[in-house]
């Protein structure tokens, strides 16, 4: 068996990863610790586990700053190593809830943006990768959705505070000569992941195994994207993208309705629980019904998603069926 | 001759102005007065000008109230006479000079937004209009602009926060059931005009008329519009539709080039200054080389501009020369 060749020393880099602790984020660590690179991570450890970064604490090319991204001092010194690159993940995740707590989006995901440019402009950081999101689409009119769509309507105060994430860091390139990387994700799956709907399935199935109770009226299409293949695209865009901007949507070659993943998900489980419908087309206040993002531009450099939808939907329970531990973090 | 016939009582509101005391805020009270409104002016009297609020200042339907709005406890207070309209018109307008001062357009653009709409959702205030700008389309591929261009690219940090601030908007109307008016102004002309290119050439000649220099190389093509015909745009629409977001652009049906201007402010000034180029496509970092913006959609509603980007360059030009106070105030 041919060991994997290693990337040429000077290809290595040093990442400054903002949210490494969360899902998304640790994953991300892992993968560049095992290409060689050298990571920072800078996260609250608010939603993101310690537990997710026990493999990367062993690591001597590792280091760990505790420090939440609306501190603009601490995240300023924290980045006094001067990464090559900052991958910025750190957000409000929590889509649904954004009209319960209207200032966390501003603060966290518009604010903690800004803040990650100035920290990057005082210490002469000049490349970021960006998690967005397909909710920048508000309800798009066009499916699939390419990031050329027309000028979008926000429906989410979580899509508005990304929207203003993505353009501050397009203000800064063109003002301050940084390079972009803006990934606007369908939702991601996998190994690690601790909310959405595959988490709350799965919760409620263990409370109650007879019903399942099924926000909007199960015929909302989305699409999802496994974590692994997320990251695939991420590192290839980084590699062959030279634009000032960059901007890709990523996400599968189709999508599914939320009851084909909850029969996916009962007959995993052996169950056939009884659906109960809250009702609406929508799930909660500015769900976008349908979202289908077109991945030409990304898929034009030579990836592909390894893993199906359903793929990744299996993955996911089997990951939540084994580390049950998530649910009591919460 | 024949009085005004006064709008019918029923369709007198209660505005609350932001940046009333403003170029384009001040303006607009005025015109609200004379219309039969109330009108409470929300303004720091930074950039503001008491004097434009003289005549206002005599109206028994009129009220001041000094304040930042990035004060949100004071803006919230005084909001409580709970007003049926916020023009949401205090800003950071300075486009130029974002990259001096990048927590600027942030502060004042994007959180003083959120705070508006905050004041508006705590008193339950349900409308809105708002100036934004044609720099959300950073720089279009598409001319005239309409307003659903594809998704822009921000090159400035003033586009960016006025991006921001419509996302918030929308967000907002999705999600507490307010109604949002979006504005997307070219630069506006008229009288009280305190800052742009007629303000800036007009003291340069005074101090030197032998001598202009210009920003780029002359030929930036951009559009204006003069500000009585805006505030007719603004109001029509506020009449005639009644989605839950509005967008509009307002703008001339033309452009013209930096050096037409410099040309019809020479001659009215009866000068012939040599003209002295800073060179290159853009007159500062982020400024679009070419606004010229689609108002198809406001024209449909029966609006036309009355006067020509010529006319209301000349009508700026003399309320300069009658005003030369103006400059000292900065």
């Amino acid at each position: 068996m041919q060991a994997r060749i290693p990337a040429a020393p000077e290809r290595r880099f040093h990442a400054f990863v903002t949210g490494g602790a969360g899902f998304i984020g640790s994953s991300f660590v892992d993968r560049l610790l095992a290409d060689g690179h050298t990571v920072t991570v800078y996260d609250n450890l608010s939603t993101g586990q310690i537990e997710f970064l026990e493999r990367a604490l062993t690591n001597p090319r590792f280091t760990l700053v505790r420090g939440d991204i609306t501190d603009a001092a601490a995240l300023t010194e924290a980045m006094r190593t001067i990464p090559n690159l900052v991958f910025h993940f750190a957000a409000n995740a929590d889509v649904r809830f954004g009209t319960e707590h209207p200032s966390r989006d501003v603060e966290q995901n518009t604010l903690g943006t800004f803040n990650v440019l100035e920290a990057m402009r005082t210490n002469g950081v000049k490349r970021i990768a960006f998690s967005s999101t397909g909710s920048v689409y508000g309800e798009s009119t066009v499916f699939p959705t390419p990031e050329n769509a027309p000028f979008p309507v926000q429906t989410s105060l979580y899509g508005a505070s990304k929207l203003a994430g993505e353009s501050l860091i397009q203000a800064y390139c063109e003002g301050f000569g940084i390079q972009g990387y803006i990934f606007r994700f369908v939702s991601i799956l996998g190994e690690r992941y601790t909310h959405g709907h595959v988490f709350d399935f799965y919760r409620k199935l263990r409370e109650n195994p007879d019903e399942l109770y099924i926000l909007g009226d199960g015929h909302q299409r989305k699409s999802y994207l496994y974590v692994q293949d997320c990251i695939d695209a991420v590192l290839l865009a980084l590699e062959y993208a030279q634009d000032k901007v960059n901007i890709f949507n990523l996400g599968a070659e189709s999508y599914v309705e939320v009851n084909d993943s909850v029969g996916w998900i009962s007959a995993h489980l052996g169950l056939n629980p009884r659906r109960v419908y809250a009702g609406g087309e929508r799930g909660w206040i500015g769900d976008s019904p349908f979202i289908f993002l077109d991945t030409t531009k990304i898929r034009a450099l030579g990836w592909r998603p390894k893993l199906t939808i359903q793929q990744g939907i299996m993955r996911t329970l089997d990951y939540l069926q084994q580390n049950e531990w998530v649910y009591e973090r919460r």
